[in-house]
């Protein structure tokens, strides 16, 4: 990270953040709270475990899944914990694919790993997403062929595997690492036909972390008091994820050239994963309307009508979300005796989700106004010879202190003018596949046949 | 209608249309895979009743009650029948206000009006929507002091009301006109804090039909065979409702002067009957859809990226608005023991729904191509001198007939491009409140303090 | 038209209404405040000619050219005149590309047919769009040969052509028709790389007249007295325009079998008949706001907030198409000493036009509200046993009679919920070019280059 | 800054940057290709002056102002230099609305003002917008009398004013400060209605820099080799510009008292800077647009319709500003004999930027990829035991090579997911006045009666 290698996450300056906010996950288990919706008993052992890896059966267990996420999202200021949802998305697609297949070796792996992860409550992340490098070309017509992760040998003891997957979320702080293809395989492209997991620390495997430029700045405002005093950040770091001939053994490998399976196995993935964004994508929107309403209240103009439409828009676009995520749940489908999210539903509500964010955005940073990114600092707040002036002229409404309306703008800033929010707007368009993925699986998944043949009728035809 | 008195609405050549539409609620009752859906045991009498008058005392019962409205609307080729949706919306929601108050006899009075309609499965219009003269005034202050219906006499045996609803839909042909005040009211105002119900075959109550132009134009295009033939016409009538000094006989009274309760009544109303908007809104989504897709097929353009991005539009507004009504209904608040859909999500897949709508015309206007509206008409294709010209012409992909492209050209022109359509568009912005009304609501019924909260705590304040 | 031959299109009840809003032409030369807009001094013979037949060789003239179009249209109450416009564009797009061509033929031709036109003052129609068949074909690959217009022999007298185009608008009711080709052309296709012009009274030229419901509506309207009694409609009409083997004489041949210059043509007349569209466009969205802002003052709205701003929307739709229009004129490009449209700038204005237009009629429907579509008739209004209750119940703003709200509700009925309306927003969809056709020109035309020199100087590379 | 005070502007590691930005006003009048269009010979006094203060009597004067700030921002990497544009913006409103008075002492003030800092060649900034309190409350309502700029005493030498202005950007770096009102005046807020200029270098002027994490990031980016090694950045700076008993000499008083001239100050100072705005914002549209098509073909997707469909977009968008900025100029106004930009059409074209800016950012990110956010830094890519692995799996299409595209995800991230680019989207909807002043400005100065004449002419009334 930064150039250097890390000796220990869990004291770096910035990993440790990510540490904590991953942490939240288990101290859900032990949250007054919260505990009943994070722990369930395991059917098989009849121990506690995480809610995160009862496989889900039925609506209502989606609903608390989705639950799960929402509550410990809000728990980490609208930042998911996610070391468990991700790994269990991955591992409930791999349940449903590899039950298709013929020979029932891989799911008897997966079943095996699950049971691992599971009752060692580990950590997990997924790294899914290929480098891809000329994005125009399939696995094997590009120039570098490792631009997809690879098998590029066969041993007796496992397999060896070559590539790197990009924006892995939390990789250097969970325990393992999942991974499955990013998109349908051809026959030429089976050597790219590839699930599988390892440890972290497993020999040849390379993380690193992405730039993170918000996170430098946060150091900087908490080093130089230039930000009001706040609790610990929340945050997540993604990592370049590099497979340098790693050496995976053999009930580790969940797919290994079944190409015809790449494709579903990415697809149903996609469906659970996206289901878990807009589980958690909530409360950042929560977070957005609440900001909004209180920064409106403190400059006087909360009763103006062009802010009460604004604030509409932002509480409509975060509970249609909600509400569409919820409705993915009632109306799952059950493939292999698994409650799998409505695959139109739930790509509904992610691209409900991505390609409104940037106007809900607008929205705030046009109620809040301009003072957002013009404010003095908390450092001229604090300095005796411009506090009485800041004091005077930041002030808004007489009801609420200077200081408040101050940190209001600092959050603001925070959620719509930052690194940090720079990324969030990226996230929001890329994270859990593009825009254009969620259409292209609606499309795919539409009841377009049915829809015809109602206009048929109609027609006449 | 039409500047004429109208002596048998059965037999008149439009609204004998309108009444056939509304008979699909009775044809439900017998449809050999509908009636399931459409008919329920009264718990009270045991005996076999329409499904709408089961209060809703659960999630299930207001799903059932969605796919009711949304199975009738199908069969009504998108035009759902009506005459027991609005009814029992309004009944519902009498039921839970004047629950609310003190004194038991108007809620006794709903049960027993309830139980009239219900026994003798009566078809019922709602006069809801005042005409209101200028907007900017509240009823008292009104030139017109009958702008708003009125009471303007108490008697023995009830009371004189005055006063005219503005679209009421289907009131020609129905058993029973409820009409409930379309707003809150003040204590100035009380005279219009007004409930109450009568059989539209009371002295006193006249109707005169709108314009109509759409109408007009199928009597004429089936009397000159301007269209390809379809079966009969699904449309309905809306009336100027006028209320001459009707007497309303006490025990049909449900509100008179208690103004605090006229708001609630009017929010209780309209969240119940946006609920039913929603479920009946979906199969014109699915009409387009289809329609689309159909047409981009006979154009041979249905594998164009902009085409499938513009289907995928189509579809994603359909299925979310099924979606959010779904959700409404999942969601549902517990009022008074009757099961109310969620107002929040109800109201947002109401305004979804309407200020989404033009694009979606638009999109399939779009797709389908000027043809729709400058492509000879049936007459051309029947003449000999011009049908073999028109047949050459106007073919598209060559595994699809002319006859197949018009009959989806005609289609496609009904629905975006005909007074038809534009009938639609205005309702998909007016019907069942405007979309301010929804903003309104969702802004109202916002968890703004819980989400002020969360915010507080993020900013450290 | 309707399935019948018609023997005299100037008595004929639909087709000389549009006969008349063409004849707008003719008496903006004798219109006391426009003549000396419309009338120019011809250089070449020093008579007055019509100055649509003017060569634009300057931004100057371009803007005079537009203020024409736009009087023009406001004359015609928002519908262009129209049968100088097309012919013009095409004539200046068919000097421009025809100059380029090494053999100095067909210029010399089409300089010849404009002195024709020119000094007879001929009523001109462009015959543009092929019907195209299947649209994933090319002209050769089509199973019907016919399905984009074609040379089918060559004579010594000239060139027999076959096939037709869809919505060739006012066909019946000019002198001329000038015949140009749809889109580029490759070798293979060179039999459909086709220009020419000839009378409409040709042997072999058959116009089939689009089905016109919402004509019909209008004569019923008037016929019946169901709409407030106005002065005539103001409508064109389109055309299948056939030519079953139809010879073209050599001299009036512009075009045949030089296929790279069919792309060229195509696309010189799109930005020239663009150009056109963004100058007739205004006067319907200055119809609109007036109809808009005339009727929430009846309703009593006209200070409500969210009113203001959709009239601000509705402005600012329309001032924009305006600005844009006239910024195409002034940055005009000098192409063989004339002056062309800057093209990404009109086609600018054609998207704006064509990609908001639907938003604009919502904003329209949504300020005039439901009684556009369910007020009573003018029949309802002169029956004397309902005319005082209309009176009373449809009165708005007390200083704003009835008859007036109501004749506001007929005119926004007719200019965003009719058969005209849905033809109205098909046209804002496809006339001219389609909105893709539109973005494909930006693309095309965009000085991509020139931003990646700017990016690439940013990034350092 | 930062809590500090600052010794010495220019060689702040911050400031200094912001110093070099404003100086490229001064290099253009050096620079081989842009001298001629920075410098003009002063009609007056025959000496050469910067083009920014050649009083605009022309639609050309008004175009050549256009492209002085296009290209002074160009040069700037789409940052506007700055120093002489609201100066001169501010000159010109006061120039047309001091000539309306009757006492023509004010107008010679601001001539002679003029006279003195064109001749001196100054550096002038802007403090026009009041900190403003409670926005609900006009400036005599609120609890703090200084909310809004004020004289508190007036004197024989001059006045005492106090109070303070947000955001004034560049007010550091220049030589003179130009005092405007904000808004309109009532009779009780006279004491409010004030305008005047003071050297920055005035006691009592006190400027606090706001926070500026945007710059703490450049700094730190650059000192740790975390991004590429470019060129100085460029950037302003704002200010809370407090007034702390300001004595000001009544030659440089413009207004003081006479409350109905302020509004129609504060509109013009409005109109002419907004003006400004769409001049000097394209430049960034153009560079987004570059930067979209680099990475777009860096990463191999170019040729995908959905990415095509998303630079024409940004396209449109950014020349969509600049027509609509010239036909402003085009359409000119002229008021006291200056030309003054048409104000309906500036208001669109800063509206047109302002509202759909956001979804311009959108359309990159969607471009770009996550990698924008996730790809590793350039400490990583120096890094001899990292670099390679950078290099092989961050490389996008064969013939760019990976330290291009890394180049390109650092400008795409820079221009759209960092604090500077949070800076842009609150600028975007704030500078030069929110989006709802340009509405409130279409709206008022709209030609509604002149519509509402063609609807009356049209409806028949």
């Amino acid at each position: 990270m930064w150039g250097e290698r890390v000796p220990d996450v869990t004291t770096h300056p910035a990993l440790r953040w990510a540490v904590d906010t991953a942490a939240l996950d288990y101290e859900m288990a032990e949250h007054p709270r919260l505990k009943e919706l994070a722990v369930v008993q395991d059917p098989d052992s009849g121990q506690p475990m995480s809610r995160y890896f009862k496989i889900p059966r039925t609506s209502e267990d989606l609903l608390k899944r989705h639950e799960l996420i929402l509550e410990g999202t809000r728990l980490g200021q609208a930042t998911i914990p996610f070391i468990k949802d991700i790994g269990t998305d991955l591992i409930h697609a791999l349940l449903i694919v590899t039950k298709k297949m013929k020979d029932p070796v891989y799911h008897q792996r997966v079943l095996a790993y699950r049971e691992h992860v599971k009752s060692h409550d580990l950590a997990l992340a997924g790294a899914w997403t290929d480098v891809k490098g000329d994005r125009s070309l399939s696995p094997r017509k590009q120039s570098n062929p490792d631009a997809y992760v690879r098998v590029v040998e066969r041993r007796k003891e496992g397999i060896v595997v070559r590539g790197a997957k990009a924006h892995t979320t939390a990789a250097p702080y969970v325990d393992e690492l999942i991974v499955v293809p990013t998109r349908n395989m051809r026959e030429e492209d089976q050597d790219y036909a590839l699930a599988f997991a390892v440890p972290v620390a497993t020999k040849g495997v390379k993380l690193i972390v992405k730039q993170a430029p918000e996170v430098r700045a946060r150091l900087d405002a908490r080093e130089h008091n230039l930000d009001f005093p706040l609790p610990a950040p929340r945050l997540h770091l993604e990592t370049l994820t590099i497979f340098d001939d790693v050496l995976v053994p053999w009930d580790r490998v969940f797919l290994c050239g079944e190409y015809p399976f790449a494709g579903p196995l990415a697809y149903a993935c996609a469906t659970f994963h996206r289901f878990t964004a807009v589980s958690y994508k909530p409360p950042l929107g929560e977070l957005l309307a609440g900001a909004a309403q209180l920064i409106a209240e403190a400059n006087g103009v909360h009763q103006a009508s062009h802010i009460r439409e604004k604030i509409t828009q932002i509480v409509t676009y975060t509970e249609t979300i909600k509400a569409l995520g919820r409705a993915a749940a009632h109306d799952c489908q059950i493939i292999e005796e698994i409650a799998v999210p409505h695959p139109v539903i739930t790509n509904m509500a992610k691209y409900y989700f991505a390609s409104n964010y940037h106007q809900v955005v607008k929205a705030v940073q046009d109620i809040a106004g301009g003072l957002v990114v013009t404010a003095p600092s908390f450092k001229d707040f604090q300095n005796p010879a411009t506090r009485e002036l800041v004091e005077k002229y930041l002030g808004g409404r007489a009801d609420i202190s200077t200081e408040q309306r101050m940190r209001l703008f600092q959050l603001v800033r925070h959620l719509t003018a930052s690194d940090e929010s720079g990324v969030l707007e990226v996230l929001a368009v890329h994270a859990e596949g593009s825009i254009e993925a969620q259409k292209m699986m609606i499309y795919a998944e539409a009841p377009l046949e049915q829809y015809k043949a109602f206009a048929r009728a109609v027609a006449g035809i």
